[in-house]
């Protein structure tokens, strides 16, 4: 078992990733000390684990709420849903949620627990590679608005992080493949040497090596650890972590939330990043195809041809990246070095779009 | 003016208290640099206040809510109409929500505030009473669940409060009463020589006589103030604001959140928690009498013969006070001297309650 550290102060919390964890009941049992228990996991993720979760945590207050599965019930209603739980077992201040599965579950269950009574505990078991590289660690909590993505939130930190590697073995390989977008994500951002051992190391991660797939956790892990201690609230270079994000949450939307998991879109929104880039002249041709073959490689959508660039241009205005001064978008500086500008002209803007919607 | 700082580091604020400040246009401009403003107001309150808030922010984008008037409508519904609001406008994440009218404006335009895009700036326009002396400072934003009070929100602190003296004036007694009880809390809870105060100037806090209405907010707001910059998040001494809340909040919860002002409820909350403290030994009988007589002098309920102990000794498990281990209260060590304690024995309990709920 690896484990890093967030550092927030008072709010510290580790982040543990290795094999086996989801059946350690020890490691579980020893990261929350809350008598009551409430765990939020959803029909797909909740055969699979919830039974060993639930044992570990026997002879406490334990009660599971399962969902369903989908980006699409990331909203309000499974929020309430949430709350009411937790008020009809009339549990208190010093409660825990724990929620079991991937980016959605632990997107709500922690914007439920950083609401109910104005803040309460919660654990997270990622059991998606997004979650365990990305959407569990550094607080972000949120629902979906219908028109644009996590426009309702909170910042709330889990009391910790536990990363089961075995998850992944259950993970189809479209929901692998969005996971790596995010992977992909932190090598473009700032770690070139990240990037360039993924387009060398991709074949192992796709078939689940042990050795490599726990590296590249650990190393996604590490980078966005280190941002969120030194910018929680995103008033800085945490927005780098948004890379593709803009781009992505307009498609996203004008899906409905069902067409494309979010790696996927997030995928297709770091092309349309990489060829604004481009134009601007400050990333070569070389290297625009470079993030494209390694994306198409880890078996993820870079074009979306059935949206047009002015559909995507007129969803991103509402995007948490924007201000009243207009929008920023984050681009690459160069391969490995990205940097939060203001958007380019929309002509500019637009032409990278459509050239990120077209076939490769 | 008299201004008063929260202070809270980087989010510290002032509060400001005069006469006139609702129609003076440049404070009001001062306290908010956002380009993007939603007034979220109540259907009394508009009418006599909007024009003049808007007119003073003329020249930004500006949109107004208009909210039912009541209790019963701070609730998740309301809350989604104002996130609606800010979405539909396609405001951003540096606008500004400012809460026009009492505590459930303020509370649930508050925690609208806290949610969007994960957090925006608001500020508080308090125009009763007990928004003004209470819940308009200190960050407590939260919305009810139909089976309980303020179950769902968040700490968000405003970046302002502004508490114009003479909104009082349009106040219907009842709520001039309510917001009393708030005030006779202060001096309850840490500051006889101000109980004292308020005994002998009770009859012109309800003839509102500037002068006393001025000392009085301003006292409540000193001490909230210096409460709240030492315990933001209620882990220790900022639980003494609660005397008589969690007998209030369980009556107000079963009179549907329609039958009492949340300061009536607390009136009666503070004079069940009187009787609990002299069945302690705690405070004399005739302290207990003297808090009876200044709630009823006030014009407040002491009683609610309506409901039966037993209905809400059930209620009060919920509450936000306890924790796993039960439930714990606000008494009185003595007049001016507030304690959180665990619940006394319930027999204790339910006669406390019993002779609150007796006519004095």
């Amino acid at each position: 078992m690896d484990t890093i550290t967030v550092s927030l102060g008072k709010r510290s919390y580790p982040i543990h990733i290795g094999s086996g964890l989801l059946a350690d009941s020890n490691t579980l049992k020893q990261s929350t000390s809350a008598a009551e228990l409430l765990i939020v996991s959803n029909e797909t993720v909740a055969p699979l684990y919830l039974a060993r979760v639930e044992a570990a945590f026997a002879g406490r207050r334990l009660k599971s709420l399962i969902l369903r599965d989908g980006e699409e019930y990331k909203n309000l209603e499974s929020f309430t849903r949430i709350i009411d739980e937790l008020i009809e077992a009339t549990y208190h201040r010093d409660a825990c949620i724990v929620a079991l599965g991937g980016g959605v579950v632990g997107d709500l269950a922690g914007y439920a627990a950083a609401s109910y009574q104005r803040g309460i505990d919660f654990l997270q078991l990622p059991t998606t590679l997004l979650a365990q590289v990305d959407s569990s660690v550094g607080g972000k909590t949120a629902v979906n608005h219908a028109k644009a993505k996590n426009m309702i939130g909170a910042f709330h930190q889990p009391i910790a992080v536990l990363a089961d590697t075995d998850a992944l073995a259950t993970l189809p390989p479209r929901e692998l493949a969005a996971g790596l977008a995010e992977v992909i994500k932190y090598g473009l951002i700032q770690d070139l040497e990240f990037f360039i051992w993924l387009e060398e190391h991709l074949p192992a991660l796709l078939q689940q090596d042990p050795a490599a797939l726990l590296y590249a956790i650990r190393r996604c892990c590490e980078i966005k650890a280190d941002i969120v201690a030194e910018d929680e609230r995103e008033q800085g270079r945490r927005a780098l972590l948004n890379l593709g994000h803009t781009f992505g949450h307009a498609i996203e939307a004008l899906g409905g939330y069902r067409k494309w998991l979010h790696g996927e879109a997030i995928a297709i929104g770091m092309q349309m990043a990489a060829e604004a880039s481009e134009q601007l002249g400050w990333i070569d041709p070389t290297d625009a195809k470079r993030v494209r073959s390694l994306l198409e490689r880890a078996g993820l959508p870079t074009s979306a041809t059935k949206l047009s660039a002015g559909e995507i241009l007129h969803r991103m205005p509402l995007d948490k990246k924007a201000d009243s001064q207009g929008l920023r978008l984050v681009l690459l500086k160069h391969l490995g070095h990205a940097v939060v500008v203001p958007a380019p002209d929309t002509p500019v803007l637009e032409s990278a779009i459509a050239r990120g919607l077209a076939a490769g």
